[in-house]
Formats: C-alpha cells, structure tokens, sequence
C-alpha cells in the first residue's frame, strides 16, 4: 500500500532563523499586524510503499535522522495520509 | 487571541522540482526503497493575533498570496492550531 507522507522540518526553538526574521519584517511591511514567532523551514511531501501507516512513518522517522533533517539544528514532525 | 498557524508551499504537481529529485535521489542511494514523487518546499511556522481561527486562516491566506507562496508556481495549505 502506498502512503502519502508530509514532513516538516523546522529550525529548533532558541535557534537564529534569519529566513524567519526576513520573512517577519516583510510581513509587518506589507501591513499584516500581529504577526509573530515567524520560523520558516522545509516542507516535504512523498509517497512511501508501506504494509501499514505505522510502518510508513517509521520509515519517514529513518529518514528524517539519516537525510532530511539535521538533529542537531532542527525539528521534525511527520503526517501519514492514507 | 493568538493563533499558531502551519503554512505548507508545495511546488505545483507537474512541475519540475530539482529538489524533490535530489532527495528521492538520495534516498534510495542510503537504501530506502519505495519512494516515490518526492516534493520539497517551504514549512512557515507563524504566530497571528486574530479575533476567531478563521480569520487567523484569512490572514494567512492573504500572506499566502501576497508573498508567502508563488502563485504561479506553487500550492499552499494552511493549518490554524489553537
């Protein structure tokens, strides 16, 4: 069965995030208010063959810790769909 | 009431995505198999101050579009938490 899986992956809180500074400061230029905390980082969509969703985002989490996130900087979080 | 909001900018299915590429290039090379149509983009995490989730979303949805994602180029989901 294949699963469709999002990760995100997000600098660590207490981490500099300059992206997130620049993307704040654009914001309140272009007039939105009460915007805050702005952190930006990598959003990655795939499909993973899988015999069941637990086992997809087990493969996701392998993933994560061997390529698509850096432990040491960053966060990630894993969403299975169906 | 401040809102924490997830924001997802995909690039748009058929186009091409030299980065998604790499990574499920990368992927299979550490030994992953079964993956397929890998999409990167861009995860913005942001705090808004808004009177209800909804217009939290709004607001969202208006940075979205305004400078956030590239219309032409790109889809984005949003996600209001409390």
């Amino acid at each position: 069965m294949t699963f469709r899986v999002q990760v995100r992956v997000i600098p660590r809180p207490g981490l500099l995030d300059p992206q997130g500074q620049a993307v704040e400061h654009a914001l309140g230029s272009l007039g939105f208010a009460g915007v805050g905390s702005v952190r930006v980082g990598k959003a990655i969509e795939l499909s993973i063959d899988a015999a069941s969703a637990d086992e997809a985002r087990a493969a996701a989490r392998a993933m994560c810790d061997r390529l698509l996130a850096n432990p040491v900087t960053e966060d990630y979080a894993i969403e299975v769909e169906a």
